[in-house]
């Protein structure tokens, strides 16, 4: 199996990438394609002491940078690292796409270049977030700030698939984000989206969740339009931050909260760690015909080596092919 | 100064209500008229040992239900403490009225039987919430889940004539809740509502917030429709729940972790204070023509205290006349 990796997406470009490729390799048992300006992959690699044996150099000269037009992939910028990377996955030279770069490049690229599944409307992201006790699947994430009650059931199945095969979590729980319980909650789209979910049978649809319950594990599968569904990814992370940063507070703001830290220590690491996106991996792209995943931008190489972990459970699972045969069914 | 309070609204009534009025009558100088039936009141307050002297007591014969329609208020549940309770702030028998009871039939209670404001759309549910440093205002947190931009820009400047009256925010900065900061991001409705914002001189409008900012003090105001609000006011919750928890777990779930409190006490309970929404009152009510106040329905009696307090500060601002100048000019 053959992960292409972006090797300039994301702030820490192309050094963390390059380290976080390097353990993929050495750990994953997958083979590396990055793809990026061949002399600058290896004076970085040589500098930062990464070997590069047994990886491939897809040579892109130009770098797709967060300020250009999303859709200037396709022409202007179609020689970027992002560009040559995904152009070479839809011609079947690797099995999946890891990128920290520019989210709105990547879904025009990934829609136009690698092209969706047939029967899917639209791309979605889906992001995997931290729940009270096992992660659970957001989606849509923000690709598309307006949705129908068509493309939402869409993303309902494609999470459920994603929950299933790469999240190994049987018979997932699927739920649409709404402002009640009841099946009347909610504006016109919600309400048509109910009735949608409540009568296909491939999900395993629990009814609407309330963002109170988001956290605590009510469900595996999220479902919501993109704005909505970026709202509570934003807000997850920023609470997150805010309250890590309460915690830090609450220790170093004592004249004896050292001590405390101390004792506490185990338990700390262990809420961090598990509030950590980095352990996650990155965001599929869902919809697409092969395997597309959106780092976080500011990644290391922790957060590299997820995001292919997580691009090689796609490619083995055979997401698309199964995909496909639900929304044919 | 007169408020009237529901003494049959929320889990917790009518023991809870009862102390809370009692302290807001101690402490804050103001007048009672509890709204409830009388007979269970008096029983109440003789088992509780809550003193009822210099309160006095409108009798309601039923209380309204959460199950109930909202809009059975007008009508069917005209004799309950909430309804009751409402008609004579209307008559001008009270300054203020605070409920913890079911939040459809106090908006549609509130609308219909109190008034807007001539020039309000519709009036929205503002909830203060906890912010890095200090409380911020999110309206509409739930009370319309379709909105036009105009109806966001009316919330705009409710929630900004509140907060510079009620929370004392001198030229409170107001901020859109958006996915993403530049002015063409989001669907239609966000880059118009920017749009009419951005030209509204009555108000000082920073642009788009992302919900990753919102924790952070990103802004005084936070304006949404009440759909995406009462996703960040519910999210909010859940997620202050699940850290306290954890926190809870992280102190309790380590052999030494007993240890660790003790050396953090001081530091745990004034993140719990600061994350409680207790402190910060209820939520109002913005566009009617006199101060409504919905208090949390799990209210204990320091809840009550603090939204009989802001019931108060609204009455004495003068909040109405205010938004109905604003609104004028």
């Amino acid at each position: 199996m053959r992960i292409i990796v972006d090797a300039f997406g994301g702030d820490h470009a192309p050094h963390e990438i390059l380290k976080g490729a390097r353990l993929a390799a050495n750990k994953l048992g997958v083979e590396i394609t990055l793809a990026g300006d061949e002399s600058q992959i290896r004076a970085c690699a040589a500098s930062c002491r990464v070997s590069l044996a047994g990886m491939d150099i897809l040579h892109a000269p130009t770098v797709f940078q967060m300020e250009y037009e999303p859709a200037s992939i396709l022409k202007e910028h179609s020689d970027s690292s992002m560009s040559v990377g995904l152009k070479a996955l839809a011609a079947g030279q690797g099995d999946a796409f890891v990128s920290a770069g520019s989210t709105g490049a990547l879904l025009v690229g990934g829609t136009l270049l690698v092209k969706r599944i047939r029967g899917v409307r639209r791309a979605a992201i889906a992001a995997v977030l931290p729940g009270n006790t096992v992660p659970f699947l957001l989606l849509d994430a923000g690709a598309n700030s307006e949705c129908t009650a068509e493309m939402l059931e869409n993303f309902a199945l494609l999470g459920s698939v994603y929950a299933q095969k790469v999240l190994q979590i049987a018979n997932p729980r699927v739920a649409l984000a709404n402002i009640g319980t009841e099946e009347n909650k909610g504006d016109p789209l919600r309400q048509e989206t109910f009735r949608s979910l409540k009568a296909n049978t491939k999900i395993n649809f629990i009814g609407n969740i309330e963002a109170r319950e988001i956290p605590n594990g009510g469900a595996d599968v999220i479902v919501a339009d993109g704005f909505t569904g970026n709202i509570i990814l934003k807000l997850y992370e920023g609470m997150g931050k805010l309250m890590t940063g309460k915690l830090k507070k609450m220790f170093l703001g004592n004249p004896l909260g050292w001590v405390a830290a101390v004792f506490a220590a185990g338990g700390i690491l262990k809420l961090k760690r598990q509030m950590d996106y980095k352990e996650y991996g990155g965001a599929p792209l869902l919809g697409l015909s092969r395997p597309v995943i959106k780092a976080h931008g500011s990644s290391d190489a922790k957060a590299i080596f997820h995001a292919i972990r997580q691009a090689k459970q796609c490619a083995k699972s055979n997401l698309a092919q199964v995909i496909k045969e639900n929304l044919k069914a």
